[in-house]
C-alpha cells in the first residue's frame, strides 16, 4: 500500500446531486488518506455495459495497487452480489451485474469474494443507496489494506454480460458496431486495433488506404487514419484511437450529428489480404 | 484537527465555469493540505432551499471536524451576512439567507459568529464572487485551526427559511409534497421516515402494504417498499430513500418523467393506524 | 517545490468520458503527491479563446509553483507544437495554439521551451490523446521537479492569437464586445476595468451613475454598478466582475437569455470625460 491510495469512483450519479460527494465523505472519513479520483459518473442510468466499456478504457492508466470501484448498479437492493476481484496490479469493487467483463477479459482475477461482511459496512444499510453504505466504506477499508478475503467468502466466478464482438462472416470483410459515443461524438466501434492488424496480416504498421474501406452509415471512408487533421476540416476519418478500438470521427467536427450514427449501428470494413 | 482536515464545497456555480477550481485554488494556497471535497455544483442558481436539502442529506456522512462551505448567495455584495456556526463535529460556513436552516434543525449550534474580520479574507473583496475572496480563504485559515470567535463577533440567532412541513390535518392522512426530484428522476417528499413511523405507531418496522396507500399525481401506490425492484419494471414505488424521506420512484425508470410530478406537487399518504 | 504541488486541469474534454479521471491517474502514477484541481473542463469543444480567457481569469488565485496544464488542443496528432512555458511564479503546459496569449499578456515569460523529449511521455503515443500521453506524465514531472530545460529545445517566441480589444474611435465612446458568458448568463466584455477608469480619469473610484451609458443590444444602463442588487429585480445592471471586466448581467436574473446577447455582441460604453 502507498501511503496515498487511490480509489477511483466509477458510477452513473451524475453531478446534479451530492451522491458522489457523500461517498467521498464516507471514504476520507475511514482513510483520510485516500486519494480519491473521480474516473467518470455521466454513464447513462443504469447501463451496465457502458460503464463496462469506461471502466475498460480507463482501468490501466492507474497506478498499482489502485482500488477501482464501479457502481452502476440497477439491481441496488434486490438479491444481487457484490464482489471484489483482485487481479495482480489492481482490486475491482462493483455489483455482481457484468460490469467487470470487459476489464476481466484482459486481467486475470486472482481472488474474488463476495462482499457480505457487515463489519466493513456503514451501521445502517439503506435499500437504495449502497454507494455510501457499502461500496464507499468497503473501498476506503480496501485501502487501509483489508484483505479481500474478509469481506466474505471466496467465489469461483463471476457475472459476465454478452459483449458485442465483430462479426467476421468472410474473409476480407469485418462487421462491428458502435458501441460508445464520447464527448466530442467520436464513434467508438467493437473493433479492436490488435484484432484487426492481425487480420490484415500487420502487426504495428496500418495497412496501405487503397486496402481499406470503412462503410459507416451513408459514408465510404478510404483508408485508416493516423490523425484526426488526416482528413479535410469536417470530412470522416477512421482512426485507431485512443482507447485500442477503431473510431470513426471528423476532423473538428462530430462524427455522432454528421454521420447520424447512434450506439448498436453497424460499421464494416473492408480490407484487401 | 486532523492532518487532511476535510472542507466540503456546496455551491450554484455549475461547472461550466472555473469559479469552483479558482475556490480550491485560493484554499490550497492557504492550506496545502486540505482535503477539498465537491459536495454539490449543480444547486440551481440561487435555490437557497435546493442548497439547504443537499446540505441537510449529506452532511452526517463526513468525518468530524469536517468544514462545510456552502455558497448559494443571491445576495452577494448586499448587507447580508456571512456566518460560521459551530456544531458539536461540523464547522458550517455560509452567507445568512436560510442555507442551514435544515441542517440546524438537527444540529445544535455551540457557537455563531460573523465573519467580518478581513484579516481572513483575500487582499481584494469583489462584490460578485465572495466565494472566492471571503468563503474559500476563510474556511482554508478555519482548516488550519483558527478559532471561529476570531471571525467577528458572536451572534445569538441565524436566518430561518420556512421549510414545507407535511400537514397532519386530519388522522390517517398526511399530505406533504415534492421538495427535491434528484438526477434518477426520485421525487423526494418533505415526509420523514421517524415521524411517518411514529405516526402509525411503528418505530423500525414498515407499516403492511394493505395499510398504506400513497397518492402522488394521478398513480396511487400500495404500500411502501423496501427497495425499488419491489415493483416491476416500469412501476412506481414509495420507499424510504437514501435521504430518510418518502420517495417516489419508478423501478428501471424516472419518477419525475413517467408521473409528470414537479417540486411543490402535492403527495398524500393516508395509513390505518 | 511544496510537498504537494498544484496542477491544475483545463480541457474541452467534457464529463461525460473518463478522459479526465485517465489524465490524474496518470499524474498520480507518477507524483502520488501531486494536488490535481479541476480548473474547467467545459470549455467549447476546440474553443481555443474560451480557454485563453478561462485560464486568464483563474490562473493567478493558485499558489506559486501552481502548474497550469491546458488542454484545448484541436490540432493534436499534427505539427504543433507543445509548449512549457515558466513565469516567475508558475509553468503553463500547453499546445502552441495561442490557448496562453491572454495570460502571457500579464505574465512576462522567462523560458519557454519545446516539449518533445519522449523521456517524460508515456511509452505509447496515441495520436488522439495527448492529454493523457504527454501532458499528464510531463505535468507529473514537473510537479516532482523536472526542469523545463530538459523537456526540449528553448524556444523564443509562441504563437499568439488575435484578442478583441475594445475599439476606442472616438473620446467618449469605447466600443467593446461580449467575449464570454458564463453559467449564470452574466456577458463578459473585453472592457478592463483598469483600462476603462485611466480613460475617465479615475484610479480607484467608479464614476458618477450620470457619467456613464452602457448600451448592451436594446438594452440602455445607466453607470455601472457596485453590485447585481443595485437594479431591481430582473434589471440589468452594467458592473466589473470578478474577472476584471465590465460584465452585464441581470439582478437574480440571467443576462443572456433577457437581453439575447451572444458571444462577439456589441457593447458601447459612453462616458464623460
Amino acid at each position: 500500500m502507498t501511503k496515498r491510495p487511490v480509489i477511483t469512483l466509477l458510477t452513473d450519479f451524475g453531478t446534479k446531486d451530492s451522491y458522489v460527494g457523500i461517498m467521498k465523505g464516507v471514504i476520507s472519513g475511514i482513510n483520510p488518506n485516500a486519494n480519491i479520483i473521480d474516473l467518470c459518473h455521466e454513464i447513462g442510468p443504469q447501463d451496465v455495459f457502458g460503464g463496462a466499456y469506461v471502466l475498460y478504457s480507463s482501468y490501466k492508466f492507474f497506478p498499482e495497487g489502485t482500488i477501482h470501484v464501479a457502481v452502476v448498479d440497477p439491481g441496488v437492493g434486490t438479491e444481487r452480489k457484490i464482489i471484489c476481484v483482485k487481479t495482480r496490479d489492481y482490486l475491482f469493487l462493483a455489483p455482481d451485474n457484468g460490469i467487470l467483463s470487459l476489464v476481466l477479459t484482459d486481467e486475470k482475477p486472482q481472488l474474488i469474494t463476495e462482499v457480505t461482511n457487515q463489519k466493513y459496512f456503514l451501521p445502517e444499510i439503506s435499500n437504495t443507496f449502497h454507494g455510501r453504505d457499502i461500496f464507499a466504506p468497503v473501498a476506503a477499508h480496501l485501502s487501509k489494506g483489508t484483505n479481500p478475503l474478509k469481506l466474505g467468502k471466496e467465489l469461483t466466478k463471476f457475472k459476465e454480460i454478452e459483449l458485442p464482438v465483430p462479426n467476421h462472416s468472410k474473409q476480407g470483410v469485418l462487421k462491428g458496431e458502435v458501441i460508445y459515443i464520447d464527448v466530442f461524438g467520436n464513434l467508438i466501434t467493437n473493433i479492436k486495433q490488435d484484432v484487426f492488424l492481425k487480420l490484415v496480416g500487420a502487426i504495428h504498421e496500418l495497412p496501405l488506404p487503397e486496402d481499406v474501406f470503412i462503410v459507416a452509415g451513408k459514408k465510404r471512408i478510404r483508408g485508416i487514419s493516423r490523425s484526426y487533421a488526416d482528413a479535410p476540416v469536417g470530412e470522416a476519418v477512421a482512426i485507431f484511437g485512443s482507447s485500442g478500438y477503431l473510431e470513426i470521427s471528423v476532423n473538428l467536427g462530430n462524427a455522432h450529428n454528421v454521420l447520424g450514427l447512434k450506439k448498436g449501428d453497424t460499421v464494416i470494413v473492408s480490407y484487401k489480404i
